[in-house]
């Protein structure tokens, strides 16, 4: 189906791929007369009863249009006009989102140096002492990344500790959880035991980067924050107005638990890599592979000879590390075409 | 094909509407393998050159993802920190968007009451006194919907003097075009003689309410402002991952003038509609049909015995006066059941 | 004292006066070695209890720099992500603070035209059906002032009927008192029986047009808002590091009621001037005198005659209607003087 | 004069010291008659040609009221929307303005971390590589301060390299001078050495720290700057209506050089307590004393036996390091008060 693309294989990122089948299907069969906008439809109404079966009958979700946008509203929702967000400095939020945190929400985010895109819970509590001085921003929120922005995934048993730490510190704990369906595969678990069975506030379920065309969910877990998100997500220019649309992706990823195969699929692909790369020699696996990213320290000949054949992003270009990603729609036989030209570009 | 509808008939909104089969169709083509992300795609580089052939080799689009979203891209790319929008108090960036322009963009919206949704240019400059006066808010921008909100729309004529008047007061004009098609077929023009070729600044093209899924373009004619879009658009949260498939539906829109086929359509449903409340007693046409917009006042027993069939808003509650939207899909069937209902309703 | 003025006598604004003799003394009074900075001083603390005294032991005030701050910071404190204030369209904080209140706040001002300055208590229940409706900015502040811009003054009985009616939608009552000691002067009752007693929930207290150098109060009522007001001050640029010597002026007027004294000449001082112009032809006063503001329509050419020779500011140019304010250091033989050159001008 | 101070020395910050008389005196001499407001005023007109004696014919200066008041027009007048701010992760604007930056200016801080409070141009040239990438906020400003929240002085020739750096990356350079006058006063230069002459842009001179009531100027030295000046003070709420007696205090200071001897005073008294210290076993200087601050590591019982006779902040509580002040009115016998007592407590 997918075999005649017009560009080169890409491992740049999961969203360079296209979207599932059943994906398409789901958003064509919702194409049917006339519906009522902004939510109050069927399909919504399916990927909320969808959402508290996924993550508990607490569980209230709301469809967004992309991963920035569900994470501002997400942090809206708990921030307050002088009020800080303690995250790694790798954080998407921190680091690609032009800003937005700083514009949009007007809060001021503490970055935490980390070797593998992790937070520890004393990353919190050494930062809580600033809690009540009125010359400084007050850290109400910690936010992490599950799969973190480095490819790893938290435990259940470390977002706990996390969720334990900000909460006793008078902070919420935040997930964006961008690849979220990656570290439930990952971990083997079901999705509710990375979020509400371990004490996250509010977080994100991305869709897009799992086989959705254009769709994430907020899902929010402390009731007391429900009512504000109508008004935050329309603010924010996340309301799409034939919501049935949305709905439906998000539904299509959480029956017969396609957002699981998705996701295994494609750690399991990023793992043939990892598997592969192993075994060149002067290429370095560079973080632990717990998702769909392999991170590969190359000799930058190698890097550059690759490059023109495949599609990928240099995450440190000084010390020519490059990232590679993996997708619902990868093959083995396109992974193994990479580790083939890895092979010959170091030969 | 759209005959299964699980909800009743709908004239509450073109956004009720479905996707047309054809925007529908362009989609499912962009989902060839993997593509760059972010708007690096022929089917984008496809919008780009469709924008330029609908608006001159001066216009460039840029995809986002809603109307409120084009909104809030065009006017920051023209507004500092201490400026002003000049609007009808009747503007959906005053009215309908939770309050985005002065949240996101800390705006003041200088709102003039209308009677018919249109600004005039005396309404520009009788409020041009305050520029250079620091203690208020300095008006940069002037901001029109083209079709109104009330329906109505602007003459080619009627905007070159607004803009003629806005400029001369060193201010630019902006134009909410979330139903910019239906007013070019409504004027039997093209989409530049309401655009480009009137001295309009920055303007939106609106594709949903036209019968794509989400898309919407953001159109800057002033080639100074072109820089700022791309990161205006990521920090507003209106860049989506997966381009190709926002691209590809407003390139389907402006592929063999499906837009104004589309319009056209929908705008002579609204003509039916019109011409058959006209000959129902008590039925009262409140606003000119220059669109495919017809609001009605009707005896409230009429207006709640029809709600019970069909969907639709109240404008004006008080005076019972309703808004009936079409679409592209809407059938001469569906206008003639309306307006049978109508007709048992008054008798 | 003054008499020996490099400019003209003005009728502009009674902040083109100096300060109050007890004001400068109380200044240099607190001009004695080291004091704590931001507050944590003896002259603040006593301002505090002084604050107590005139409002109430529920009533916590905090010494600000100026009118538009103290009522930014006040705001703030009762002000969401999404919301609104109701208030006059003739709003220091809608006209003359230069769009702070949507640059600092974010918030949507919903503007009620009047023909005094006024609100009435059918301005905010009719304006209440929007909450709820998440396309719409939720109205949770009534803000009025007192004095109004327009010179009037609300009655106790008037301030509580507004009170009630922001409360009971949900909403609380935030007065800009810039003149509240000119109100309560004119209303012959404690500065309580307008603030404490009627239901407002956070006011200013203005000082500076009272007497002082620069220092105004935001004096918070409602004890759940009172944690945030030193991170809102902080962060809005409203506090002082040498507290000491704003607090000192805000406890000189508090003392032996030196605000009733100054308000009350300044009062005396415009009624007098009010009844001068009322044997004037040709010289219409436009609103009820009822603080230290006089507002004249006047022949053109007899205002063009008087700018001459005294300062004063145009309040609606086109109608010809002028402002005029007395102070607290306003002579009797100054208005006078005025007066003769009205009769003069006009004859 | 000072001797009968209600609180002990303080050592914690040279805004615990009063007023320096001769600008209390200007304060007083000011007070004659009416005055135009908000800076229409000869004794303002007096404060901008003072300004540029000192700075230049090109330097515009604009009296506001607080040092974070200053930082933040003066940053606003160089920011867009989507831009950010190289800055020493110490800033005082990182670290205690409350998050100001961010919510009034919605800037992202991108904070260098330093041992000694100074930037150096390669801080400024990697980081320049995310201009154009519209995923990322554009670093348009570096800001620095003078003297630094560590007391160290840039040279001229530091900041001559840090504005090529920031210049030719397209940026412009910032200096928060809270403490200007103590820098001038330590390199024996003039202020425009280390301004004007230096390539700087925008800059605060602070009055407060230096003797002054609350006053401070932000000048700016570029002219396409200058516009929005008055319009971005008056929306920060740094707008004086009584604005004459801002001016009298910044007037008094650049008089006869008070500012210099004030600050000369200051930082012999601090290099007469840095001088003692030196002799104290245990005792030891971390920062290099290039103004008015002694930063010194002490055994932890020593701080606290001090704390008990002296106020005085700790800077870094872990290392026990503390931050000890003075200012224009320490005497030589107060610096030898605290000396003896840190001998005797080390004894």
């Amino acid at each position: 189906m997918l075999t005649d693309s017009v560009y080169p294989k890409s491992f740049a990122s999961d969203n360079h791929a296209g979207v599932h089948p059943d994906v398409l299907d789901a958003m064509t069969a919702a194409n049917r007369g006339d519906a009522p906008a902004y939510g109050d439809d069927r399909w919504t109404a399916d990927f909320e009863r969808r959402t508290k079966e996924a993550f508990g009958n607490g569980a209230e979700g709301f469809a967004v249009l992309n991963g920035a946008g569900a994470n501002m509203v997400g942090l809206a929702l708990m921030l307050g006009r002088y009020d800080a967000v303690i995250c790694p400095d790798s954080a998407h939020i921190a680091t690609h989102e032009t800003g937005a945190a700083e514009r949009l929400l007007g809060v001021k985010l503490i970055t935490v140096p980390t070797a593998d895109g992790k937070l520890r819970p004393d990353d919190i509590t050494s930062r809580s002492g600033v809690l009540g001085v009125h010359h400084e921003s007050q850290p109400r929120v910690v936010s992490v990344s599950q799969v973190t922005e480095l490819g790893t995934s938290y435990s259940p048993a470390e977002l706990a500790a996390l969720a334990e730490a900000a909460h006793s510190s008078g902070m919420r704990l935040h997930v964006d959880g961008a690849r979220l369906a990656n570290a439930a595969a990952h971990l083997s678990c079901d999705l509710r035991a990375i979020t509400t069975d371990v004490g996250v506030d509010v977080f994100s379920f991305g869709g897009t980067k799992n086989g959705a065309l254009a769709a994430e969910a907020v899902v929010v877990l402390d009731a007391s924050l429900v009512p504000g998100v109508p008004f935050l997500r329309r603010q924010s220019l996340q309301l799409a107005s034939k919501m049935r649309f949305i709905s439906a992706q998000l539904t299509a990823l959480l029956t017969d638990d396609l957002w699981r195969r998705n996701a295994t699929h494609a750690n399991a692909m990023a793992a043939r890599l990892a598997a592969g790369v192993a075994d060149v020699p002067g290429a370095r696996i560079v973080q632990p592979v717990e998702s769909n990213a392999v991170f590969v320290a190359l000799p930058p000949a190698v890097a550059a000879a690759l490059k023109e054949r495949f599609l990928f992003h240099y995450w440190d270009e000084a010390a020519c590390v490059v990232r590679w990603m993996t997708a619902f729609d990868t093959t083995p036989e396109e992974v193994d075409d990479l580790l083939d030209a890895l092979r010959k570009a170091v030969a």
